[in-house]
């Protein structure tokens, strides 16, 4: 392993999180929070040594290879979520450690769940770095470093590799660095776009700011404690829109950009995607039908929540723990499905599920007839043997994580509807689960271990299991 | 498709279905109920009358593939459970013939899910009806037809590899007719020896009897209304201890026959089957201490329920629906463990859960140390390739039906747990769920449509998926 260079770049992940610090300090000066001023500079010189510190001296030997990228965005993840808990220490937003560290990954991840109950009494400094979080953790920190900072080179594809999402990451362009740009490049305007569409519809600033961080992210944390019914249905209709955009992957959007627009509406994972949505709108708005005085509300209510569980960003207009048994549980498949590979979005991504599907019927046609020759087909091309084994060893990585954690968290002795949407919410990077830990209510009815536990599995789904399972096990540190 | 040579076994399975309806016939003359003598006349007489005219012409060509074994088996299983049911309807046991399906499917699948609320007051040869369709189900009919009846020849093969559960199909002896004798020969063995041993207990011999085939089976219908509860603690000592045996792979026990002892305790799945039950009993156990009175009734009750569950036979001496939500979950899990492969048990089946383990760590050890070669053992052997590409298809399709299965039967707006324990505990062949149907409770709370929901999910458990998915898929029909 190359300790030095992943030292290096944990410098400038350090570096990096001073930086992005700076934004709420302006917000708490703008909005004359001078009470946690100190609080921030502090947080930020914290960052700053711990940076400087790490990548004083530049590693003669920058090589690296696929292990010490997951290592690299392991640590990397567990140390600027650390850090970037200490605002809400040091502010008293919340009560404990854990607290903070639960809502810090909660933001990185773009998960979106919550132990604060009371947003409104936080300082809105705060609020902002919350919300801030899931922007910088939509796209990815080390994507972001690639793009940036003259790093490592060679080594830059295995980090991109271990941070996005998806079974196969693909490079928009030869460069991985030219990549990572126009990676960036996209997100910050479609993020503009949202932003301007939704102060035109008369949004305060602040709130437009921080919705939009988390509609990008596919995060999902609020700006105050009304959540989102007291924006304008067209404001709604905008995030819900926006949602469906920022779950879309962004290699679709830069081939619209180099006019290949047939090719663009040929992906097969953003057709399904997009077909799953409308059928999933449709299900739910003839179930909820009763509940809503209009049709146009029942159909603006169950478009939010469908574009906001499958997305992964968990914002809500309704209370959906209060609908029928069929939305609810259509809503439950829908977390696990999650958006599209290469988006901001979490979940096992629909790329996986078509592949997993396709198998499936690959499998009944060589059992029909056993001498023809089937091959798994993605958008026209042939899916390479080693993608699908990738695919099923991440389900089953998936599927003992999933199963372990439910069970831990068991111990709390609260429902199961409660302990396995808690679990499904949080490794999807979701936000808010059903019953106890339904829209309306909050993570705190959890213990400090269950939390720990939950804590664990917001990054384990957005880091896609194995660089935190390789973080830890014993083969990676034995010689 | 070799239809003539399908449509033949096909008659077979009825002539022996007819011969096994002599038995609850003989036990209605025993206990004089003359009311049902005439109902099982017609019944035997319709399902010999169907045997002889599908068998009447013998094929000229027996030549059978992998398909035809599957289309037999999925299509023997069903016509023997639509005739399976016709005594509940004779006799008007239930009310409707969706109820005597579910009845008659969740018998011969060995599952034990009931629509009957008052066993007592049934006619005798109903019980022994119910139970004993455990016992024909629990080995597999076809693999009997193969043991007794000249077929097929080469195609034996086929049919046992489609009715026998796990991932590999192995032939004890070369010859697969001389197998499926050795399997019923063991099979005789053991149930007459849990027979004794009940009787020996004092258990009256109805009970005992019927209770054996319950637990032979792994199915888990009761004699009386009162389940378990009127048998004493050596009973219920036997049972658990029975039960176990029977979710063991028989493979150990022909092993143990041809004195090969320390290869049959080198089996890595019947280790870890008999790790998992004691480390759940230990855990349940200490979970549960403070509902009984004394430990060694708490120890008694963990192991039965454990023993029970996973070997899906779901007999209950307690409601573990009351345990402390930890004990709950764990018995979930172990729901979908199941027992060993080759085993009466369902289920996931062991082995394959140790391979998508293994193959989770092969995977780690592969992104450590990329370089390193890493082979996937089981008990000491390499599994091959095509092992692993099958077992990640099942689970694939495992995920599909039930997922989807959850979602239909949601539409009775029943909660998630009932919903989500419904499915587990038939596509897995259990029997009790948790919730509204847990093992104080029965599956009548589901609408028909529900019901037939959860009929398909016990048949496709039972058959592991694929040869009912073959039956209605449109490769297997066109040309």
């Amino acid at each position: 392993m190359n300790y030095r260079t992943i030292r290096y770049i944990l410098g400038w992940v350090m570096k990096m999180e001073a930086m992005c610090m700076l934004l709420p300090l302006l917000c708490a000066l703008c909005y004359r929070e001078y009470g946690v001023v100190g609080s921030w500079l502090w947080c930020i010189a914290l960052c700053s040594a711990a940076g400087f510190l790490l990548s004083i001296r530049v590693p003669e030997n920058k090589a690296m290879y696929s292990k010490d990228g997951f290592m690299a965005v392991a640590l990397g993840w567990i140390l600027m979520s650390i850090f970037g808990a200490l605002p809400f220490v040091f502010t008293k937003s919340v009560p404990t450690f854990t607290d903070a560290l639960f809502e810090t990954v909660s933001g990185f991840t773009t998960t979106g769940a919550s132990v604060i109950s009371d947003l409104d009494s936080l300082p809105r400094s705060i609020i902002f770095w919350r919300s801030f979080s899931h922007w910088i953790g939509g796209m990815g920190v080390l994507v972001f470093l690639v793009a940036l900072v003259p790093m490592t080179g060679a080594g830059n594809f295995f980090l991109i590799k271990a941070e996005s999402p998806g079974p196969i990451v693909s490079k928009l362009v030869p460069k991985v660095k030219s990549t990572a740009k126009i990676l960036y490049s996209i997100y910050i305007a479609l993020t503009l776009m949202q932003l301007v569409l939704l102060l035109f519809g008369g949004m305060e600033f602040f709130d437009a700011l921080t919705i939009t961080f988390g509609t990008a992210g596919t995060g999902g944390f609020s700006a105050r404690n009304s959540g989102m019914n007291d924006y304008s249905s067209y404001c709604q209709i905008v995030i819900t829109v926006f949602m469906i955009i920022f779950g879309i992957n962004f290699s679709v959007y830069h081939m619209i950009i180099l006019r290949k627009i047939r090719a663009a509406f040929k992906s097969e994972e953003v057709r399904c995607y997009l077909a799953i949505i409308a059928l999933a709108i449709i299900v739910i708005s003839v179930n909820c039908r009763h509940i809503y005085a209009s049709l146009s509300d029942t159909v603006r209510h169950s478009a939010f929540q469908v574009a906001s569980i499958i997305t992964t960003t968990g914002y809500a207009t309704t209370d959906f723990d209060k609908w029928p048994e069929l939305s609810k549980t259509l809503l439950l498949m829908l977390m696990f499905f999650g958006a599209c590979a290469g988006s901001t979005g979490g979940g096992i991504k629909i790329s996986r599920i078509i592949i997993l599907f396709k198998s499936i019927v690959k499998e009944i046609r060589i059992l029909a007839h056993p001498r023809s020759a089937v091959k798994i087909r993605m958008s026209g091309r042939i899916v390479e043997h080693e993608t699908v084994r990738g695919i099923n060893v991440f389900m089953a990585a998936y599927l003992a994580v999933f199963s372990l954690s439910v069970l831990l968290i068991s111990l709390d002795n609260l429902d199961f509807t409660t302990n396995f949407s808690a679990v499904a919410a949080t490794v999807n990077n979701i936000g808010p689960g059903l019953s106890k830990v339904g829209p309306m209510s909050n993570f705190n009815v959890y213990s400090i271990p269950s939390k720990l536990v939950l804590i664990a599995d917001m990054l384990i789904g957005r880091l896609e299991i194995f660089p935190i399972l390789v973080l830890f096990s014993h083969y990676t540190w034995k010689k």
